[in-house]
């Protein structure tokens, strides 16, 4: 089910809003531990605490999580761009590791922001810091804007 | 935990098939239901059944869930590589998502390969796939080599 | 101009022969010293030979020539499945280094596969050996293929 | 031959002044005309003016063109952190490409920025936009730094 069936009307930035406020998260947000936390137009912002049930093998987060997050950041920045007549899709995702994070990191923010945005695509950045601004990975998407049916 | 240590004076080859003989899943597998399956020399096959827990708000599986097989199958396929004192690190990941996930695909393969394999870096490739051989993903990375301390 | 006017009739692969068969190269493939070798739907070959021309300061073929032929080889890929209504645009290319090339490395080939070709969106790859195989780069690349005007 | 060995005994940083001042470009800058204009602490700004010899056959500058200013911008970020002792290779390069030049786009900068940089490898990021600032093409990249024989 897509959560934003119900907001179709407003444009991407009022249905952002509209799933802040209503404090709930898709169910990979409660997997993972991570929600949305503030959107801008152009900027969204994801929180999330990396705990035990997100580790590889090796001792440290799997890198998946960073991807899930910086995903998620690229994605409603680019949401948030979109008329009331438009969606989007993820093409590809490239995500650079700077920093290993353990269950020690404590919370962590992915923000993302819009490089440009076309008719047709959209290219967004998004960066995964801690608490202290620390840089764990960064990540850039590129994305395709469509006319919903 | 490095859940290596046990094993460490044994190739990573070695070393993956242990953990295939083990039953063991690392706790990022129990969180999203996958594990390795298939490990040789180069070449590494996790499966998993993607579901109701992984999606986004969106209606499908969220992009987080292919880009952590996909990053698995990179790093196990470069692991198997590694001789006893070696070990790795995942510098960066790139993901193109071909199709959507949803809760009815039913089991995917992340198959990695090693493209190349050099005494400092690694570069390794990756493919999603359904039982019928679709394809919904796929990835290419590159890895840090070095001696273990 | 864009040379392929003069073929607009004419499906994508039939393009790319004709191109092949005039003997004709674009002005970058004089620059550089490549041109397109090889074609089918949904693979392309370009030929070249690095010379002292494309070095960088530090004494071996600049990373850019690399991922001009392969930005070509997966342009291209694309390009011969087109029909003779579509046309497309690259909107990312990600290349790995495996090996510098220098003017001794000799005729190098770019080979580029499409990975997935869609109504709006096609994913292609691409390997750049030399004369014995051996690998020294490789791409994979995102595409937007839309209806000419 | 590597131009930098006569500076050997200078950091990075002094190595890209010493070439700025030179006035003397690499063959590939000759070739595709462009150069090195500003170097600071992990940032490199290039300058080229886009021309008739880079054109592709679709009657744009071909994505090469873009690839080569922000390869060499990440890499040159990336120099000016070296110590004496150490050297560095590109890895990885991702391109985003969000408008096509022409010939008539006129002088473009690529500037590349360092996001971290550590013992063995670094990450950079690079705009390339025109006089007016518009952003045609942007870059990530993974480097290798390692100590020189």
């Amino acid at each position: 089910m897509n959560v934003f069936e119900e907001f179709r009307d407003l444009s991407g930035l009022e249905q952002l809003r509209a799933l802040i406020k209503s404090g709930r998260r898709p169910p990979i947000g409660d997997t993972l531990g991570f929600a949305l936390v503030e959107i801008d137009a152009g900027r969204a912002v994801f929180a999330g605490t990396p705990g035990p049930n997100a580790y590889n093998p090796l001792g440290s987060i799997h890198g998946g999580y960073a991807a899930t997050l910086l995903d998620s950041a690229c994605g409603c920045a680019v949401h948030s761009k979109l008329d009331a007549s438009q969606a989007y899709t993820t093409l590809e995702l490239k995500i650079a590791y700077h920093k290993a994070m353990t269950d020690r990191t404590g919370e962590v923010r992915a923000t993302g922001t819009v490089l440009s945005f076309g008719r047709r695509v959209a290219f967004a950045e998004a960066k995964l810091t801690d608490a202290a601004g620390k840089l764990y990975a960064s990540a850039t998407s590129t994305l395709l804007v469509f006319d919903r049916a």
